[in-house]
C-alpha cells in the first residue's frame, strides 16, 4: 500500500518557494501555495519554470491560495520562503495554517533567525533551511532557475527528525542535491561567512563582482570572515577551523559572480541586509564579541540605503565642509 | 627703512594656492604662481576671487610660470598646493626653485607626509600648512571662496621660526585666522579624526551629508575617530583626550555639509583617498596599532574606485552567485 502523499504547503512562493515546492510536487507531494503577486496567472495555468539543470515543465499546484488561512489543509509541512525583511513577523504568515502535525520549514537567507520560529511554534517541529541556488522571477509566474540548487534541512536546536529526512528523501528524488544536518545553525553561520562579505561589498563598490572584491581587498575579505567566525563561536557553533581558507580557495574557483545582493539592488528590490549583516551585528553585540570589520559593513550599507532613501524622496541641501 | 617684501612662489595654484597667495600679495608680498591648466587666463588676467568673507578682488602675479625651473627667484617662500595624489613626486615639483632661504611650505590634505619633504629638503626650512577652507575654481582663473579660511602652520619636526611667525602675520594682515603651532604633526592628525569618517562615508554613502552621516551612525563615526586617535598617539603626537567628544559635537553644531571629497567625487575629480586614509592605515601598520573601522573604510572606497574605474572602461561580465 502506498503511503499517502505529503501535504505542502509553500508560503512566498516567489522564485525559491516556487521552484523548491514544484521539486516537491515533481516527488508526488501535493504541493499548495500561497502567492500573491502572481495570484492571477498561477491560479490559471500555474508556474512554468525554466532550469538549466532540469528542463523546462509546469507546475500546478494543488491549490492556489491568496491568503494562508483559506488552506484546505492540514499541512504535513509548511515552506516559509519569503525574504526576512524589516517588520515582517513570519510568524503570522504561518499560524493560519500550523496545526499540531505541522512542520514548520524555514528556507530563508540570514543568521539568528531561529529563535522567532522556535518561540512561536514550541510545539511544532521546527526545521532551518538553507538554499545555495540561483534562481529568479523572469515574469508573472515564470521562474528561471539559473544553477545550483542544494539545500540543507536540519530540525531546532540541533538534530533531524524522520519527517526531516523524508523531506530530503523527496527533493532528492528530484535530483536535487539536499542533506540533513543536525548542526543547521552552524551551517548557517557558515554561510553568513561567504555572504558576509561579498553581499555588501558587492553593492557599496557599486557593482563588482567576487572576484574582483577578493582580488582587490582579499585581507579584508579575510578580516570580515573572521568576525563571523568569532561570533558563531561565541554562540556554541563554533565552525570549521579552516572555514575562512575554504570560502577564500572556493571563491578563487568560481567564476565572478554577482552576489543575490547586488542584484536585488540593481533590480530596486528590498536588500536582506538585517537578515544577513544586522541579526550577526547584534548577536556579536549579545555574545560581547567585537566585529569591527563587520560593523563598518553594517554601518556603511545602511549609509547608502539611507542616501538612496533621501535620493528618492528628495534632494537634500547642504553647504560645503571646510578641508 | 621698509624691509624688502618677501617673495613668494605658489606651485600649483589651484583654488587653494590662488587664494592664500592672493593673500600674501594682499599683504605686500611679491607673489608669483606656477598654474598649468589655467596659464593663459592667468598670464593676461590674473585670477579673480570672488569671497564671501573679503570681497571680490583682482590677483595679478608677478610671474605666471608654466614651469617652476622659469622662476626669477630666489623664493623667500614656496607654497605648496597641489592635491596629494599617488604617482605625485612632491619633492620634484619644487627641487628646481628650491634656493638654500627658502622656506619650504605646503598646505596640503593628508597624514604621513612630512618624511618626504623632510627628506628632500635636509638643509631647508620645511613648513607643515593646514588650511580650513572652503574653495573652488569656478571658471579659468576664477575663485570662489565660500566660507572660512584659517590656517595653521609649523616647522618640521615640530618647531615654529621666525620665517614662519613673519609668513602668520602676513596672512593675519589680510584678516585671514593664522596660527603658527609647534605641533603641527598633531594638528595635522587632528584634522583627520574629523575627515577619516566624514570625508569617506560621504562618497561610500552616495552623497550623505555630514550630518545625516553622524546622525544616523554616530557610534560607527566615533569608532573611526577612535583609530585615528590611536595611530597618532603611537606615532608620538598624542590628540587632546577630548578630540573625538569636540569632533562629534562640533559636527552636531555645523550646518549639514558635503565634504570636500563627496565634492570632488561628483565632480569627477581624483580624491585624496591615500593621503588621507591610505597614509593612516599604513601608519598604523608601521607602528603595529589596530585601525579596524579605518582600515574598512579605506578597503571600501578603494573597491568603490575600482568599480567606478571599470565602469568607465567596459562592462564586466559575470553571472549569478548562488545564494
Amino acid at each position: 500500500m502506498k503511503t499517502p502523499a505529503s501535504k505542502v504547503l509553500v508560503v512566498g512562493a516567489g522564485a525559491i518557494g516556487a521552484f523548491y515546492g514544484s521539486l516537491l510536487a515533481k516527488a508526488g507531494a501535493e504541493v499548495s501555495v500561497v502567492c500573491r503577486s502572481d495570484y492571477d496567472t498561477v491560479k490559471q495555468s500555474g508556474f512554468t519554470i525554466v532550469s538549466a539543470d532540469l528542463g523546462s515543465y509546469r507546475f500546478m499546484p494543488e491549490q492556489v491560495l491568496k491568503d494562508a488561512a483559506d488552506y484546505q489543509g492540514p499541512a504535513d509541512y509548511v515552506l516559509l520562503c519569503t525574504k526576512i525583511l524589516p517588520g515582517a513577523d513570519r510568524a503570522a504568515l504561518l499560524r493560519p495554517v500550523v496545526a499540531p502535525q505541522t512542520s514548520i520549514v524555514f528556507i530563508q537567507n540570514g543568521v539568528d533567525i531561529e529563535q522567532e520560529m522556535l518561540a512561536a511554534f514550541p510545539d511544532n517541529e521546527v526545521v532551518s533551511g538553507l538554499a545555495f541556488i540561483c534562481c529568479n522571477r523572469i515574469g508573472p509566474g515564470e521562474i528561471a532557475h539559473l544553477a545550483y540548487g542544494r539545500l540543507a534541512l536540519g530540525n531546532l536546536p540541533g538534530s533531524v527528525s524522520a519527517k526531516t529526512l523524508e523531506l530530503c528523501r523527496l527533493f532528492r528524488e528530484t535530483g536535487i542535491d539536499c542533506n540533513a544536518s543536525a548542526a543547521i545553525v552552524a551551517e548557517r553561520w557558515l554561510k553568513c561567512v561567504w555572504n558576509a562579505p561579498f553581499n555588501p561589498l558587492s553593492v557599496l563598490s557599486g557593482g563588482l563582482s567576487t572576484a574582483e572584491i577578493l582580488h582587490s581587498e582579499e585581507p579584508f575579505v579575510r578580516h570580515i570572515m573572521q568576525d563571523v567566525c568569532r561570533i558563531a563561536e561565541a554562540l556554541g557553533h563554533p565552525l570549521p577551523v579552516d572555514a575562512v581558507e575554504q570560502n577564500i580557495e572556493k571563491t578563487y574557483r568560481m567564476p565572478p559572480y554577482k552576489t543575490s545582493m547586488l542584484l536585488d539592488y540593481e533590480q530596486g528590490r528590498p536588500l536582506e541586509t538585517e537578515a544577513i549583516l544586522g541579526n550577526a551585528v547584534r548577536a556579536a553585540e549579545r555574545a560581547n564579541v567585537s566585529c569591527p570589520y563587520l560593523e563598518s559593513l553594517y554601518a556603511s550599507i545602511r549609509l547608502k540605503l539611507l542616501a538612496d532613501a533621501k535620493r528618492r524622496h528628495s534632494n537634500t541641501a547642504c553647504s560645503h565642509a571646510p578641508s
